[in-house]
């Protein structure tokens, strides 16, 4: 059979805990759409077209991988899509209840769409993308917990909010 | 591409529970071969053969999924049956410990094999069958949470235990 | 010994699982008072009178459940409803911690209220407030998770937003 | 309504958590009725009538608090005596899981009998009876743990074994 | 060897709690250096200058214990400063998830630096600063969870605050 | 000041993650006593002459370690010892509770004795001893978990009990 997964998030931005997900999932699947949330509720640092832009150049050598962006409800999205798999990363680290709240009432929603979880590297078990923002908009250094054009990104975006007046 | 998964366990016996999991798993996978743990260092309630015919009758009617067993490293299992994915069941109630360490553990000593973990139903997510074992063993009703078969064993086994001189 | 107990919330709106354990709490107690926080601080979707007014028409048959309100410290309102006791609904999916916490902290404050948990049944584990309110905003439908009642406010609500320019 | 709760445990041996416990419940139920579990399958440092003995010495003084005895179903001996009420200790650094299944479990067998759990004071978050006869065993003080008589006990117990040949 | 570590916190304000670890600190290494974080992104309740002089006063009786501040990476700040270790209170109900990305992540900034956890005293394990302002906001005592000194500000505070026109 | 610490463990055998935690412990306190629990109740893997001797080969290098056995209470030998710290390695795949309610009963037990948690490195947040025998048991390759000399030693001991008549 022919099977599409949808890997869904923020990516603001993608960590390689998220790729490390994505290579994982591509190896399963013969289709990974990586479904970007739009949320405008939220704040991203990155706008969606430019976290759109990233995942398209990280995952551009993979064939099988494409990206794409959804609001409303996931599973409308999913549908849409013309998938039957969401796939989800589990890190030991990471929130349980709410990936177990949503996974129950996605599967009430569409009984026909099957949530897994796979989990990264340990090597990755700490990495978020809020950390990771956290750690660069210090000064920290976030050399290969995100892709290289990533990390450059996140150093210029906040060296220039430093030199615009600080973060305070 | 076709994909056979492996569904490991000791199946003493089955429950609903996995009986859910391997229903989700079937409809993503294009074979899925149920893995009996052999453990000849635990005492099974049911002997390795009469699991193996319990499962035989439930998932009779499905003809992607097999049942097989395993003694040895799981790992090598899979690989000996060509096949790339190891599907786990993962309950709220259930032990994440134990699953993280096994799926890291196994990352490392197969990259090339993916685990993923899929939820049941929350009608399941207290049922275990250690729990079922428990149960019928002091003449409560299981019926609803395992096969109908798997009851109707239950009941016979711990009667005859009872009838034998107590279950003390 | 005459009992009244009270069942605290934000009811921003009640769900099914409050209702499973309002019904399981009168079934033990003389009384049970749910009492609805102001909390002026969030900015809750259903105004505090339209709350009171749901919860009443979803408890009226119940003749030993009343609704009222509080803000202040809960111990304070238990105290002056002459009520000994404090009701939780406790989840596998919830936030023990705070429960924990505040349950401590309570127990200090006042040694003569006790704090009770009980868990609602199973096909309400992953039911929230929060989690019926987005799935409802994105269009979603939560009949079944909610009385009927606030299945349609919730659908009039959400629709009027929409409406309204969008939920962005 | 007159309710009767019953409190089940192994007591072996009954420490000041479980005191609270029971100091807790009875200032909410009618009658609380203390439930051994007799588990022969175990192998008990106290036997059964021992634990009987001592937990009828430590809640004499409370009128409405008895000491009874079980094996099979909780549920069945709860339907037994008339109760309508299951309590349970849950201390921040128990077994959630286990409780967890339990109950909905209880739930399932029988719908009409609750379960509410109860929390100790911080003061004994970290004490289990498992805990305070390895303490015990290796001649560390569990004065205030446990009920002075239980000390005794422990001690008495343990310095036997020691005599008797040490704990190897 | 002479250590320093660093004990980093809000200490919005100083809770008993804390100073139960800073008491343990202090008895393993040389120099404790509180740091405050300055945190300009949050709205503190008491500012950086009145929690510096409310932890000098505490800590004022003890020689090796000093109070500094800072903001940008901890790491940067404990390097500044000459230390080799981070001390972290590690409570039953505390954030893990947190502690330990951050521990990670620190590891990874800065291999040199270890980061130690400590337990404070059962008699704090529900007591946080934010869990003691919302008591002492709503008019409940805090007495014996944070020093004197405290108590009698945040009473002052809120009495304020509710003079001022109720704290809605 | 000059300290010594204590890491009390089984050792059976010792793992990467131990030797982890034993680094960033000589890093902080003078002197590290690795106290080997002689636990006659369990069936060790390896004796105790022989876990001491591997533990001395492998920390040899290391001028302020030193390798101990005891049996009896921790806090007396850590007493006896003239120690004030025990070290205890805190992953966050491993049993919190169980530390928890040690790290709280030993605080009651000798409040002048310090327990101090240090995490090992993501790498090896999933090793465990048992864990590191199963893998080897059955066949497993566990070069870069354990030191050379212990994978030797598991090859060895498991190969002979295969060739012995199968673990069976």
């Amino acid at each position: 059979m022919k099977l599409t997964a949808v890997f869904p998030g923020t990516f603001d931005p993608i960590t390689n805990g998220h790729l490390d997900i994505i290579s994982r999932g591509r190896d399963l699947f013969d289709r990974i759409v990586i479904a970007i949330l739009r949320n405008p509720d939220k704040d991203p640092l990155f706008a969606l077209e430019e976290r759109a832009e990233i995942l398209k150049t990280v995952v551009g050598p993979w064939s099988n991988v494409e990206v794409d962006s959804f609001d409303g409800l996931l599973i409308d999205f999913v549908r849409a899509r013309g998938a039957r798999v969401i796939v989800r990363g589990l890190r030991a680290l990471s929130d349980f209840e709410y990936e177990f709240q949503m996974t129950l009432m996605n599967q009430r929603l569409e009984p026909g769409i099957q949530t897994v979880f796979m989990m990264p590297s340990e090597a990755y078990s700490y990495v978020s993308s809020r950390l990771v923002k956290e750690v660069a908009r210090l000064g920290g250094d976030v050399t290969g917990l995100v892709p290289p054009d990533v990390a450059t990104r996140l150093n210029r975006r906040f060296a220039g909010m430093r030199r615009g007046g600080g973060r305070g």
